[in-house]
């Protein structure tokens, strides 16, 4: 079970009701969402529903963007744009959603982020824009 | 409270987890997602996650693709990519992605989704190329 | 041939190149791009170069942000992103890209873009973010 | 000067108009465009016209799927949909597009690219989706 420094549980509404973890601990200026995929995220086709792999991929872009600019991962993103593409369908098991920051500056930042299956296959990619918020704000 | 036919509920796990209602009862060629935001739906700034307006925005395309080429909304397609631009925050109340197709083949259609609050509020536009599932498949 | 106010020809070296009228004359929001195919236009089908369809949604937004805000249409903008999805081959004849703003705030706008066919048709849509450039700059 | 088996120059209309080079010669899996920057690709800022660098990045996608199917890049590929991210601006000298396959089937294939300055700076991203064009078509 993932635990420790860097390991975020029930953050968000969003977060409790999926039921996925944020991984912030590797300090490789990245961040990572882990779902282990059950029925309760399937699609029509019974497979790991696309939103909520939008839903995974949107936040590790935005940790990414978060432990770019702030040590600890405080700091406040939100998205303004992003670009999903499904690759391979999910049927189960445990996927991860990893995000980094590609360039930018101070307030726009852009992000790439990809979702594997713990198996190492590629099952989808994304881009994103992000706006940082300014403090005493969100 | 919405009922009757061409209202679907609790289809997909996703569906039930998220608590969104489908809606295809207009016969205008548009599918719709209604969902009342709640605390479960937040993100980090306490507004309704991207994700989850992701997973709204995609399903109304999804069911718009769907009532294009069958009339109960039956056939199935999946999603190959999306694009989601985040307008405005959604604090709460309800939301309405809406859904419907612009162009395309047999095969691969093409779609626009957006997302209205119920106070008429644009929060989110979508665009999506969708792959419809051989019939015996999915 | 198209000329008056709001005709705006070789305004840049791109525009020269590639040969597109932009229209900003109808004083409806909306920025417009005007282009007569020809074979120098051509991608290896012989038809419309997507990249060229790019340049031209992407004009259109543009100027559709810069009439929003600036009634002679002379406020600049930055692309920070653009989605374009390709709905059609253009064998040929004009086509027109015509971009107008959906939502945002002071610096950053959301836009959405159509290619349509002088016979009606619709060839491509695009959306895309845009940033205002400080006056002073660009 | 780029010359030998794998550059491959004024292909089409566009390539001759844009002038930029394509290299499939590294054998490595990706397809590259190559271009001078001039005054003629010049937009309202003076840089690199956004809608040129989605030409530029378009192209070596669709290379790099041509060169993942067939070993001398003849294949071709229609752009389904294409997503652009403008990470810095590209005042002049050399730049390069760099495109490859993430993923997909026989016919819908997942690409990216990357433009970079000769000086090694990443200017900008992209994701797009491309078809494969039935042999005897195109």
């Amino acid at each position: 079970m993932m635990d420790g420094p860097g390991i975020i549980r029930d953050e968000t509404g969003a977060q409790t009701l999926l039921g996925y973890v944020v991984d912030i601990s590797a300090k490789d200026g990245k961040g990572r969402c882990v779902l282990d995929v059950g029925a309760q995220h399937g699609n029509r086709h019974g497979v790991l529903h696309g939103g909520i792999i939008a839903c995974l991929l949107d936040n590790a872009m935005g940790y990414g963007a978060a432990v770019h600019v702030s040590e600890d991962g405080s700091a406040k993103f939100l998205t303004v744009s992003m670009n999903t593409q499904f690759i391979a369908p999910a049927p189960g098991g445990r996927v991860i959603a990893t995000g980094k920051i590609t360039g930018g500056g101070r307030n726009l930042m852009f992000a790439e982020g990809e979702l594997h299956h713990e198996d190492g296959r590629l099952l989808a990619t994304a881009t994103g824009v992000y706006k940082k918020v300014a403090e005493g704000r969100g």
